[in-house]
C-alpha cells in the first residue's frame, strides 16, 4: 500500500509555497500519495485549522502522516512536533493544532530538531514536509526528537447545563454553506434559541422550507443551525461565540 | 492500474468534508487514486455541477468512478444513486447532477441502499464514498441497490431556429475568466448578438484586441462571448439565461 | 516509482476544464501521479505564475513533468513548447511562464506541433496535457517538435545598488498572507524603507508585536514585509511595482 500524506493548510495555493512542500514530500518518497485536505484554512486560524483536522484525523488508515500547518509563531520559540495517536502520525507547530490527535490517552509527542538551514519563515517546507517524509520511510517518532511532555492544547468550548436542563452553548465555526455549527451535542427533537429566533431541532436541511431557517443534529453529532438555499449565519448575524440555549426533548 | 476515483462537491475544503470523505475512501480502497476535480461549485448549484461533469465524466479511463455531490436534498426522500454509463461509474444524487451519463441510452441505475447510521446531512461520507468505494473494489452495480427507472434528468436549454435561419439561444454558464457560454452550437464565421453588441465569430480570445470583445466557438463546439484581458459576463452585465441570436455564416 | 505530473493554471476548478485535462493524462498514463500545485493563478496573470513555478519546479524529482498554463494568447501564433532542464520537463506557453527554468544555461526547448484538432482556445487539455502524457511514458523531448532557439523570458526586475551602498528594489508580488515579497535578496540586519516606514530586518514574524509591522528575509532569499495578525499590502497600500529602499547591515 502508498504511504498516505494529508496536507492542511493556510497557505492557499497560489504562491507555490504547497508545491514547494509536495516537491519536498515526493523528492524524500517518490511513491507518497501525497492528499491535500485544504489550503484554505482563514490565515492564522489555528481554531478552524483544528475542528477540520477533528474532522477527518482518524478517517484515514492506520500509518497515515498528517502534516498540519497554521502556524503564525514559526521560527519562533514554539516547538515544532510529531504525534503519534491512534495510529496515525501528525507534524505542525504546538500551537493547538494538533490537538484533536494530542488529547488522546496514548498520544507520544516529540519536538522535532529544527535544522540550523531551516528557513525561519517556512517550516512547512524545511522542517514539517521532511519530518512527514522521514515518518512515511518508516523512521520511528522517537528517531525525530525528544520526548515532549506539555504540548498546547486546545479544546472546543464546553456547553453547560443548567438547573432547569437547557444547554447554554454557543457557535463554534460557521462552514461554507452558511451553517452555524455549536457546541451542543444534540440528537433530533428539541429546540433551540439562536438569534432571536427558537427552532425545533429536525432531521435535515430540507425539513425546512426554502428560504426558512432549520436546526438539526450535524454529521459530527453538534446541533447546528442552517438557512434552507441561504446562509443562516449572514441572516442572523451569527459568528464563534454566538450564544445558543438547546432544550432537548424529554 | 490503481483505481481513480474522481470528487466534484460544492462542499469547498476548508471545514474538512472533503477531508472526511477522503479518509473513508482511503480506508476502503488504500490504493485509489484520488482526484480532485472541484469542490468549489457553487454551493447548491446542481446546474453548476452538471456543466462541469459533461465536460470530463468521459475524459477518463473506463473504469473510473467519478463521485459527485451537490445535494440540497440529502436525507430527504430523494434517491441517492449509482450508476455505470459508457464504461464508467458515477455516485451522487438523484437531482439531475448526472444527467450527463444518465441520459446515454445503455446507462444502467440502481438506487443506493442508505445505511440506517447514515448522518441524513452528509451522504457523501456515508452514501456515497462507502458506494464509490465498493465499485472501485469492483463489486458489482447491481450489488449495491435495485434498479432504478426514472432518475431525474437536467438538460441544458435548447437553442431553437427561426424561420430566417437565425438561432435563438441563451447563456448557460459564466466560467472563471468571465466568459459567457450559450447553447449556440457553432463555428467559425456568422455573427452573435448578445446584450445589445453584435460580434462576428472568430478563432481564439487573441483575436480580440486588448479590452475588446469577442465570440467564437468553444473547447465543447459553443458559441462564447469573451472580452480580452477582461469579463465579458461583467461587462456586459450577462448571466445565466441570458438571450443570444446566433446567425451562422451562410 | 510512478511519473509524477504537477499542474498549474488560472483555470480555477469549478467550470471542469482542469477535470478535462486530468482526465486526458489518466487516459493516457493510467498510473501517473497527478499533482495539483494550483489553478488560483489570477486570471491571465503571467508573472504571478512564473514566479510561483520559480519557488517550486526543482523542488520535484528529476523526471518530474510540470504543465503550467497562463496563456492569455492561446491559439494564436505564441509557441506551445516543452522544456527539459536540470533533468525536469516543462510543457506550456511561450510567454515567459517557463522562464524559471528555460533561464538555466543547458535548458532544451522544442516548439510542440499543435494538432489539426486541437481547440484553438484550450491547448491545455489538446496540446499541452498530451505532450506531458508523452514525455511521462518516455517519448524523447525532441520527438515532440523542432528546436525552439529564443523563447520569450521574463526575469524578475532587478534591484540596483546606489553609490552610498543602499539597494533600491521594489516588491515583485504579494501572497496570501498580505506579505510584500520584495527583489532584494537580503539577510538579517539592516533596515528597510517601504510605504513611508522604515523597518529594521528581523528573523521570522513573530518578532513583531501583535498588529506592527515586520520585515525579514523570506524563504526564498528575499526581504519582505509583513504585518503580524495582517495584511501589510493592504495596510501600507503595497501592490507589484512599489518601490522599497534596502540598507543592508554593515
Amino acid at each position: 500500500m502508498p504511504p498516505v500524506v494529508t496536507l492542511l493548510s493556510d497557505f492557499g495555493t497560489t504562491d507555490g509555497y504547497v508545491g514547494e512542500i509536495k516537491g519536498v514530500l515526493l523528492s524524500q518518497v517518490p511513491d507518497a500519495l501525497v492528499v491535500d485536505v485544504t489550503h484554505d484554512v482563514p490565515a492564522h486560524d489555528v481554531e478552524s485549522g483544528r475542528l477540520a483536522l477533528a474532522r477527518y484525523w482518524r478517517r484515514f488508515p492506520a500509518g497515515t502522516v498528517h502534516l498540519a500547518v497554521v502556524d503564525p509563531g514559526v521560527g519562533s520559540s514554539r516547538a515544532a512536533l510529531a504525534v503519534e495517536s491512534d495510529g496515525r502520525f501528525l507534524v505542525g507547530p504546538d500551537n493547538g493544532l494538533l490537538s484533536p490527535a494530542l488529547l488522546l490517552g496514548a498520544a507520544r509527542v516529540v519536538e522535532l530538531t529544527v535544522p540550523a538551514q531551516a528557513a525561519p519563515t517556512f517550516h512547512g517546507r524545511d522542517v514539517f514536509a521532511p519530518a512527514a517524509a522521514a515518518l512515511l520511510l518508516g523512521t520511528p517518532l522517537e528517531a525525530l526528537g525528544h520526548p515532549y511532555l506539555a504540548p498546547v492544547l486546545r479544546r472546543t468550548p464546553e456547553a453547560h447545563r443548567r438547573a432547569d436542563g437547557a444547554i447554554l452553548g454557543e457557535v463554534i465555526t460557521v462552514d461554507r454553506f452558511g451553517n452555524a455549527i455549536t457546541n451542543c451535542l444534540g440528537m433530533r427533537g428539541g429546540s433551540i434559541e439562536v438569534g432571536g429566533h427558537t427552532l425545533a431541532i429536525a432531521r435535515t436541511y430540507a425539513d425546512a422550507a426554502p428560504g426558512a431557517l432549520v436546526a438539526l443534529c450535524g454529521s459530527t453529532g453538534l446541533i447546528e443551525v442552517a438557512l434552507r438555499d441561504g446562509s443562516a449565519a449572514t441572516h442572523l448575524g451569527l459568528a464563534r461565540g454566538a450564544p445558543v440555549v438547546y432544550r432537548p426533548a424529554r
